[in-house]
C-alpha cells in the first residue's frame, strides 16, 4: 500500500496597505475548493478564511492554512499559504521598522526653521519643530513614530524625516550680496 | 586528414587611466610565448606588442593580436585579446563621452555666485563662472571639453559639473531672521 503523496502548496499573495500593517488588521478570504465526500465523489464548495495581520508585519510574512487545497482520493490536500506584500503608499516608505517621509522645504525655511507637521498612518497629527540647519542630509529621528515590532506591538521603530529643500531659481543682486554678507560677513 | 583546431583565445586586460584614455597613448607589453621550428619542437621567446590606444577609447574595447599564443604541432595559435579598463580616477568619473567631476561649495557661493575652476586631463584650468543658483541637482554643461568621441576625436563630449553644496552646521537667531527677510521678504 503506498503512502498518499501530498500536493504540491497552494501561493497567494495578499496585498496589504501600510495602514493595515501599522495598525493590524482582519481579513476575509473566500475560497473555492472540492471536498470529497466518504463516497470519494468530490462537490466544489466555498469558504471563508479569516487571516488576523498583526501590527507590524513585514512583506514576506506567510500564513499557512494546512490541506485547505482541493481534495483527492489518495492525495493529501495542498497547504494554502498566504505571503503578506505591502501596497506602496503615496507618503510613506518602509525601512524594516522605520517609517521614512520626505518632505519639501522652502531653502528659507530649511535655514531659519521649519515646523513639520505630519499626518501618522493612524490619523493622528504630529508637530515636530526643527531648530536644526536643515542641511541636504539632514534628517530628523522621531523616536516610537514608526512600525511597531511585530513581536512586542507596544514598541515601535522610529519616524524618519528627510528633507527636499527647493532653492529659489533666481536671486537680485541685493538678495546674493545680501546672503553673501550674512553668511560670510564679507 | 584532420583539420588543425584553433586554441581558445587568450584573454588580458590592459588598465588605463583617463588621462591615458583621454590623450591617447602607445602601450608596450612584453609577452612570453613559445613558438615551433620547423622540426616541430617548441622554443621559448619574448615579444614586445605595440598597442595604439586611441583617444576616446573606452572600457570593453578589445584589441586582438592574431595567432599571438603558444605555438603548437597540429594546433593554430590562440588569438590574443587585450580589453581595455578604465582605472578610477580621483576627479573626474566617466559617462560615455561626458566626464563629471563635483565640486564641493559653500552656501553661500551657491546662492550669491561661484567660480568654478577646474584642471583638465590634459593639464589646462578651465575658468567657468557660474551665476545661476546652484540648487541641489544644478548641472553646469561645458560643450566640448568631455572624452574624445573615438570616432572623430576633433570633436568631445561635454564635461559636467555636479555640486556639493555645504551648509552652515548653525546659524544665530540674527541670521535667521536675516535669512528669511532676504528670501521671503517677511
Amino acid at each position: 500500500q503506498s503512502q498518499p503523496r501530498k500536493a504540491p502548496p497552494l501561493e497567494k499573495t495578499l496585498p496589504c496597505s501600510l495602514e493595515e500593517l501599522y495598525k493590524g488588521t482582519t481579513k476575509k478570504m473566500k475560497i473555492a475548493r472540492e471536498i470529497a465526500d466518504i463516497s470519494g465523489k468530490t462537490i466544489p464548495v466555498e469558504e471563508i478564511l479569516t487571516i488576523d495581520i498583526k501590527p507590524g508585519w513585514k512583506k514576506g510574512t506567510k500564513i499557512t492554512f494546512p490541506e485547505k487545497g482541493n481534495e483527492h482520493p489518495n492525495v493529501i490536500p495542498a497547504d494554502l499559504v498566504f505571503t503578506i506584500d505591502e501596497k506602496p503608499h503615496d507618503v510613506f516608505t518602509r525601512d524594516s521598522n522605520d517609517i521614512i517621509v520626505t518632505q519639501r522645504v522652502p531653502l528659507a525655511d530649511a535655514l531659519s526653521g521649519y515646523t513639520a507637521r505630519i499626518k501618522t498612518l493612524d490619523g493622528r497629527t504630529l508637530t515636530i519643530p526643527i531648530t536644526n540647519v536643515i542641511h541636504p542630509n539632514y534628517e530628523e529621528v522621531v523616536p516610537g513614530e514608526g512600525m511597531p515590532l511585530p513581536k512586542n506591538p507596544s514598541k515601535r521603530g522610529n519616524l524618519r524625516i528627510k528633507f527636499d529643500t527647493t532653492f529659489p531659481s533666481r536671486l537680485t543682486q541685493d538678495q546674493k550680496a545680501g546672503m553673501r554678507r550674512l553668511l560670510t560677513g564679507a
